[in-house]
């Protein structure tokens, strides 16, 4: 099963490498991540999804949340949550494909960041199914050059926060 | 000097904790990074950032090339690149700020998720330096509950990529 996990994690050297490999110990693939500062300096949010079964991903939680780096961590997948990744497109667009083109950008509000004859860099943002969906109804006589994903972002959905 | 490194990385369980702890061993400290599949499945897409002088980033570049699971690597720092971020922002809206909040959001073409009476989930893309704005323009009366960043994600620009 899918798994999406937050972390604050204390913004020291080493700290995400400690993370990662209580992953890689266990031979535990993580499919995405990211991490970046918060309004704290001295923390790091955290948000990656593993795939395994609730017993195991319960396991390795509770190994995380007794690295001292880990200040705070929650599994948010059985919880109401809101999702959402970013994902950069770099693409080529054979002229017979543009006008479907242009009607899949529109439909998923994507944003054309840079274009010019050879190629077309797009943004799109949603919740990992949305952009996956976008890239599965890319019409015939587009070619991706580059796809960069930030992986999902997740929230707890209504006030509440990790702290 | 700021550093925007993107790699191209073997999809295995450890890969990201071998490129972390490259870092960790040198007190190197990853301001942010993210990591995703790509449209092959074999192979994810890294983005990092760190601090360091230009040579000992070169130094520490060289190192990453050299590992089995790094396939690609590039750093953009000095290349003419797009990057974008995504930020998701949970916040407390003082009724007094909720006007000076609508203009903020309207300006930075933000994007409301989800509210109730006791917050406003926000979602805002841009460069780095464009979400450190919106985070600075919150008006007074506007708490942040939560804060979630992607950290940068680059791509050259112009047909190129990471190959």
């Amino acid at each position: 099963m899918r798994h999406v996990i937050s972390i604050l994690l204390q913004n020291e050297s080493g700290a995400l490498a400690r993370v990662a490999s209580m992953f890689a110990t266990r031979g535990f693939n993580i499919e995405s991540l990211n991490v970046a500062p918060t309004e704290d300096e001295s923390v790091s949010r955290l948000t990656l999804v593993t795939t395994g079964t609730d017993e195991v991903i319960s396991q390795i939680s509770k190994q995380l949340a007794k690295l001292i780096d880990v200040v705070a961590i929650a599994d948010r997948t059985s919880t109401d949550h809101i999702e959402r990744e970013l994902g950069l497109l770099k693409l080529r667009v054979e002229p017979s494909a543009t006008a479907r083109f242009d009607e899949l950008v529109a439909s998923h509000a994507a944003q054309i960041l840079d274009s010019d004859p050879e190629h077309v860099t797009v943004e799109v943002t949603g919740n990992e199914r949305e952009v996956d969906a976008f890239l599965d109804e890319l019409p015939p006589g587009v070619k991706v050059l580059a796809l960069v994903r930030s992986g999902p972002l997740v929230t707890s959905r209504g006030p509440g926060s990790l702290t």
